[in-house]
């Protein structure tokens, strides 16, 4: 029985990875499209949705069974509620994945406004937390899913660069306006996915240490 | 052993519908700050920010000691997991309370754009569906949450309708640019959510029917 439960958990970790391999992969599609402007990679985008949104209820299926069944107790229980959580999560990068895919699809109507090297780069970021965050997970590496929080205000300071960027374009001429608004929304999805990073590396480290991390900042401060 | 767990998830209960008054009241100041160009109203948002990131902490810890002491099955287990991942939304809604107060601080430094009146109704309607969909969760009303999922494209009405306006306000003036952009990213604050309360009222739609009704409109797509 315990060994069963063991090849089930491994189990479901195998799902979440790739659950994980398609929201990193999403992201990198929709911004591959904006940079390349084609819209293949967006139509892309949103087909692999809908094997995360599958692989969204499998899972939760998945865990609530195992909750059901083998009444867990301690760290594997702190496991399958963490697991809930990254999850969703993972469900929330692929939801803007398609946010910035269907940008991509209105800015391929409209004439490029200038070569994107800072989104590319948000995203490549923001794609190697989700990945690192995952990793972290598997490896019960706590040093590595705090790593994934620390690299959280990378993501942040790029951001506002390219906003400031994006204004200077938007002052230049009122026809750049509604282009760069579409790519300051960009970087607010790519922030986000980022977030969502962080957010993952907080369970990892609580299933890691026992202790919920979250918030000892705000509370410091 | 089982009056006392019921008496347990009653006070559960009563933990979430205090964060979710409580995040409900930030997303209100938070405007009113914004509306009434008031800063005192945006340091309330932080000071409560404090109180909502405490209660997700107590009732994250709540849940896996329920879930450790009682193991529960069937519709006790599908409610404790469901307000795991209320408790992150609501959490979240929080946070998107403290973007808009600290757009508010930030606008409250330059003169006046125009008069506020769409940016409060999405803000009411928002507060409304979190609201309802706690309702819905108490009362066990699937035909309620059913509505909140509805209501979710009202507030994208008025999201679109907004956003074209603010873009003409740039197209007008450059220098309007940057308070129009940031208007823009309060009413992403807003939709955002209402979309935590449809992922609420979806949460709640499956305690109810024990099914997940996530996605099925995509998945048809």
């Amino acid at each position: 029985m315990e060994r069963h439960f063991d090849e089930e958990l491994k189990n479901l970790k195998q799902q979440l990875l790739q659950m994980a391999d398609e929201a990193q992969e999403m992201t990198g599609l929709a911004v591959k499209s904006l940079v390349e402007r084609k819209e293949e990679q967006a139509r892309e985008v949103f087909e692999l949705e809908k094997n995360v949104n599958r692989l969204e209820i499998e899972i939760e299926d998945e865990v609530l069974k195992l909750l059901a069944l083998h009444q867990p107790a301690a760290s594997d229980l702190r496991f399958l509620t963490a697991v809930l959580k990254i999850n969703n999560d993972l469900e929330r990068v692929a939801d803007q994945a398609v946010n910035i895919a269907e940008i991509s699809l209105r800015l391929l109507k409209e004439p490029i406004l200038k070569r994107l090297i800072d989104i590319p780069h948000m995203a490549k970021l923001s794609q190697i937390m989700i990945k690192q965050s995952l990793d972290a997970l598997v490896r019960h590496d706590a040093d590595l899913a705090k790593k994934v929080c620390e690299s959280d205000d990378a993501v942040d300071r790029l951001n506002e660069q390219v906003f400031r960027e994006l204004l200077t374009y938007m002052m230049q001429d009122p026809k750049n306006i509604k282009r760069a608004v579409d790519l300051v929304l960009v970087c607010r999805n790519l922030e986000r996915i980022a977030d969502h990073a962080t957010n993952i590396s907080e369970d990892v480290i609580f299933i890691e240490q026992g202790k919920n991390i979250k918030h000892h900042q705000a509370d410091q401060a």
